[in-house]
């Protein structure tokens, strides 16, 4: 079975990992969010595919969920002496895959090729695709102004009321043919337990990956972020009602308007079921808490056996 | 008094440490090399020039005398792990300079200013100049074919035979405005004993630089590197030979041809003394040797003795 996840950083790569421990890895592809991505110092950071990578390939800091483990940053410290903004943490050993990024992008690779060879050498197995190659950035409206992602989230620590949001570039980017080629020959399309509205919108607001998720014949699976109707980590709940949407799996269901068949909800939010069901979704209640490799796998095991009952429905209602 | 140094990288660091120990180091223009400049994994690496500037901000690692103190490579183990070539030893505080530098450079600010703003930064008072901001590199003929300085001295440890040496870019470089008047506007321009033929030479292969050391007004003075005909490390003796220069201080003296009025040598040369003063070089016969800061300022203060006298005679002579 050919899986395709849509996956933001922290929580896509948990299930991303759940996936790859119990599929043949080279059967799955991950779509990875480039809106997040920025130039510090001259050098392009593209945190929630670095996430991803070094989660597949058991490299990551598995404390905070990001970064390398057993990180300095010894690289930062000397930046800083020469007067450099330092309140991106970067590590010494992730540095290297920045400078290594920066400089391959510099000599005219395509960004896609550039994630896939870091991923390879790496030992990654499964596909880490980038969904489009052009420039798209998410743009966060505060009452500071517009801020990039990073600033927002890092810098400023989530704090600011979030006005609006945008993805400069989007609707002028073209995906790459390998994230619509996973789209559309994929078994199963998943979306992973990512912000709705700041992980996986800007993949589906690429005019071309949006046209395939909607087109393909794929059973369609989202895994809701929430659990109680909050998120464990990120402002994924205080942007789902900043952008309009219910606060609940509702809400994440409703931001997926057309491109899902399915919805997998925690226990805790069990009471929504009905209404998820009443409006088309087939859903899952099961624990999406992945706190260790076997929440992890047990969620991915739930998850694929869901999604195969999904298709069967589907195609029975046809 | 106002010196100007021309200076390569660790035996120029060591002299420029003790003139900046014993002079009012506001009053000290140290002009570097730039030609073993190199870009390693798309970053800008100028290594004689961060001799230099670690030298004077006493950062530098005194053991191997180039680097910084306390050093690791975990950018550079990262950059293998990717599959680059390492070869060039670059520790991740120095990894910060040469981000630091690539950026600026990328945004089109000179070179020079660059070399100036990362010495500010750390602390060093004395002027660290650049003779250029054009491209200039020093090219190395081998059995191997045409090698960077960096590829010669590093990679192959300086064991092939040197064939010819080249100064790409010399003759079209144009000197920085602020070398040619520290040359102009001092009273005493010395040569440090670096490298006559890969240290020195490229800075005086600038065609401005040439003619205003030619013209100057100061007093000039070379400090030989050879002690014993030979120098304590690195390739210069061989390289004289290479260049057809005698391998000792003569050799050296004919090196700097018309450029020089006074050369400091070492004493266990001072057997050469005689056919250097009958050729019209007035001479110092010292202790050249650096091992330590005591070393460092001895001989400063020896060479600024010396040169004052290099000038009253010169002028006497007239």
């Amino acid at each position: 079975m050919r899986i395709t996840l849509l996956a933001g950083g922290v929580g896509g790569a948990k299930l991303a990992e759940g996936l790859a421990a119990i599929c043949p890895p080279e059967n799955l592809s991950i779509i990875g969010n480039i809106a997040d991505d920025e130039e510090f110092h001259g050098l392009w950071v593209s945190p929630d595919i670095d996430t991803l990578t070094y989660s597949l390939a058991d490299m990551i800091d598995r404390k905070q969920g990001w970064g390398l483990a057993d990180e300095r940053h010894r690289v930062l410290a000397g930046l800083e002496r020469l007067g450099c903004d330092t309140w991106m943490s970067l590590g010494d050993q992730d540095m290297a895959t920045h400078i290594f990024r920066t400089q391959l992008r510099n000599q005219g690779v395509r960004p896609s090729a550039i994630a896939q060879t870091i991923a390879e050498s790496l030992g990654v197995k499964a596909h880490i695709l980038l969904p489009t190659d052009d420039p798209l950035q998410t743009r966060i409206k505060t009452e500071q102004g517009w801020l990039s992602f990073q600033e927002y989230f890092v810098r400023e620590r989530c704090q600011p009321d979030v006005l609006d949001i945008r993805f400069k570039g989007a609707e002028e980017s073209w995906p790459t043919p390998e994230a619509v080629q996973a789209i559309k020959n994929a078994d199963l399309l998943l979306i992973a337990p990512s912000n709705p509205i700041v992980s996986i919108a800007p993949i589906l607001a690429i005019p071309g990956i949006r046209q395939a998720v909607a087109e393909t014949r794929a059973a369609r699976v989202a895994v809701s972020p929430l659990i109680g109707g909050r998120t464990i980590k990120g402002p994924a709940d205080r942007m789902l009602v900043a952008s309009g949407f219910a606060c609940n799996s509702l809400g994440v269901a409703d931001s997926y308007a057309g491109l899902i068949d399915g919805l997998v909800i925690d226990d805790e939010d069990q009471a929504e079921r009905e209404e998820l069901e009443a409006r088309g979704f087939q859903v899952l209640t099961t624990s999406t808490l992945m706190t260790c490799a076997e929440d992890k796998n047990r969620l991915a095991k739930d998850v694929l056996a869901f999604a195969s009952t999904v298709g069967v429905e589907e195609a029975a209602t046809c």
